[in-house]
């Protein structure tokens, strides 16, 4: 089925707000089977809205529109989806029940505006708003589709969530059923290699690799009469890659590496403690942004100067002068100096070179070493990345120590 | 001027990445006083690629096309563009050579498909490509334009900051020029409140305010004869508007605060440490994402655990037992300890409640407190974000930090 995403807003084209609904929706429809083939945003204008949609709807089966829906006089959607689709509005006594109650709830006066978002089109399947007060609905006309929803992206995405995706589920023919594979130290050419014949006689269930910054993924789907029989096809497939790759996968479920990390380590009941130079702390921030991660990270260093080094953690003088501080025996003693400093069961420390400044022809800019110590185990990686951005480098780092967490506890 | 942006690429469809080349586009269009009226995103297909340039341009004066440039089949926005203007494309010898030494300064090898990248429509004004191989170019028919460029983000920002730009300025009717301040500190409607008489009686400059994050920007524009006289009002403006809210300006020039604070403690030669709880790293993450700030910042803590903040910064356990590692007195003893443990001029601690859990009707989440000590000055800030996320927290907390610094230094 053929669809287009049309977004409603005048400050999108102003560029004040990235435009993160259409994102995703296409995530979301292509997943479930649907082709997204436009994009479209326009500004707050009846006339140029009801001619895009009139255009659009031309070409695709189904159109998704996203934004004017509230109360001011701005919000026209409604109205214009209306004509379009050749309906009138009428008042819902249900949803202005529902809106008369939100606004006792939440404390506040209702206005004679409030009352217009119960309006909806007389044939449409309405939608309603849990997170805020304007419906949504979805309107057909000779077997095409428009689907209305808010502009705010916490309002819409918990509509599609509940009301929206079911309704879709509905009208696709057959089940459609993904999972979404996250895999750290394999570039996207060699886990092509790797499933290459596997790509290549794909019909279903389908298999596609995708890059994203430092990491690879693998998205497998399956469309089949039954949805037990599409997530069976996707575990069958899953387990097969699995077998290949799986060293190599730390989420079998969409999750971020630090999400994981962070529950293996709250999981076994394991302390935690970094020693940061090149990285600067980002470790840290990102272990906790994890809520309750207070259990297992007891504290950090960011041992930027040299100084730090030696009286934080008992580097030797001798050591930073002999090899440097980007050093593999200075990564050591760093990791060796914070597990005696904190006590703490798993400990890692890193010190590179993140540029742009400071590299050399014997250690470049990219030259990242990594500390890891769990009770016996201890020991050093070395990493290069070469020809890198600052930013990236840090980043890519902070995965590289993430991942020899996981594959380490 | 009226324009449309429009983005060629398959993986926006698939929701892989984010439009940021609409985002930036928008901002500056808008910026330079043109009317952004369209974004639209099609696929690598010419026939759809056709049909939206030919149905946007009657619409608008201009349309900016990014991405469909590179040597794949897949790309050809060139060839769609040069059919609907009525145009042929030939090859351009000095971008070949270019191309050509590109490939040499990168040494590798130079495809037939690279060659292709030399062809430009025969009317068109060729932007030359400093960060890539694809040549973008402006091709003209009957008054109405179509400006083709990468899509890389980085080529694409590059090719217009050094060429697209002046080439828009010199269409424009009159010259437009502008200033962003940024703010930290004070609400969007207490901004507006102050500044009301200057918005409600603006015609030139304009004055318009936007909230970004807990943060508040002003734009000042002005659209002139000569750029002198739209500095000159530009820059009146500004100085009538730093006369009333300057105390909370952090930057005349579009600035993150980080980068602010960062270049202060460089230029002004003094030396930071850090000591964070809630935070776990964000601050010093943040200031060492600056290249060179290895000049000025020393060490960080992160003091997640009582323990840790006892150990590492000489917190009194008393202290600790009678008012809670969320209170004045420890956030007073952290920053105290760290300037004792560090010899830094400048050192700044924080401790708080990020949540989602550990909040009490006493200590709700949100609760934060800031130490800062420099030289003789020495206090504790109390911040509360009541019903915030916690990386709303965190990251507010982040920016309150900052700021501290940057008013004390």
């Amino acid at each position: 089925m053929k669809t287009a995403i049309l977004s409603v807003g005048t400050e999108l084209l102003f560029g004040q707000i990235v435009n993160t609904n259409a994102v995703f929706l296409s995530k979301e429809l292509n997943n479930m089977g649907f082709d997204v083939m436009y994009h479209h945003t326009v500004g707050d204008n009846p006339g140029r809205l009801a001619s895009m949609i009139t255009s659009t709807i031309e070409d695709v089966d189904m159109i998704l529109v996203t934004g004017g829906l509230g109360p001011t006089q701005d919000d026209l959607t409604k109205e214009v989806a209306c004509n379009v689709f050749e309906d009138e509005l009428i008042i819902n006594e249900k949803i202005l029940d529902q809106i008369s109650e939100y606004f006792v709830r939440t404390g506040r006066n209702m206005t004679e505006n409030n009352a217009k978002q119960a309006l909806v089109p007389s044939r449409a399947t309405v939608f309603h708003n849990d997170a805020g007060t304007a419906p949504g609905f979805a309107l057909e006309k000779d077997g095409k589709y428009i689907i209305c929803m808010p502009g705010p992206p916490r309002e819409m995405t918990h509509m599609f969530e509940i009301s929206v995706k079911p309704f879709l589920e509905k009208m696709s023919d057959g089940f459609m059923r993904y999972k979404l594979l996250r895999l750290y130290g394999i570039g996207e050419s060699l886990l092509e290699t790797k499933l290459l014949d596997i790509i290549d006689g794909q019909t279903d269930p389908t298999v596609a690799t995708y890059a994203k910054e430092g990491e690879c993924q693998l998205r497998i789907a399956s469309k089949r009469s039954s949805a037990e029989e599409a997530d069976k096809a996707v575990q069958d497939m899953v387990d097969v890659i699995s077998e290949r790759v799986g060293e190599y996968i730390f989420s079998y479920d969409n999750e971020e590496l630090v999400d994981v990390v962070g529950r293996m380590l709250l999981e076994k009941k394991l302390t935690i403690a970094s020693a940061e130079s090149c990285t600067g702390g980002l470790f840290a921030a990102a272990l906790t942004d994890i809520p309750g991660i207070s259990q297992t990270f007891k504290a950090g260093f960011v041992t930027y100067s040299n100084e730090a080094k030696v009286r934080e953690l008992g580097v030797n003088e001798e050591t930073l002068a002999k090899y440097g501080a980007v050093s593999e025996e200075t990564a050591k003693e760093m990791v060796e100096g914070l597990a005696k400093v904190t006590g703490c069961d798993v400990c890692v420390s890193v010190t590179g070179i993140a540029g742009p400044g400071g590299g050399t022809e014997e250690k470049p800019v990219g030259l990242v070493y990594i500390g890891f110590k769990y009770g016996d185990k201890c020991f050093v990686t070395k990493k290069l990345g070469a020809g890198a951005s600052r930013k990236w480098i840090r980043n890519h780092t902070l995965l590289g120590i993430l991942d020899i967490v996981r594959r380490n506890i």
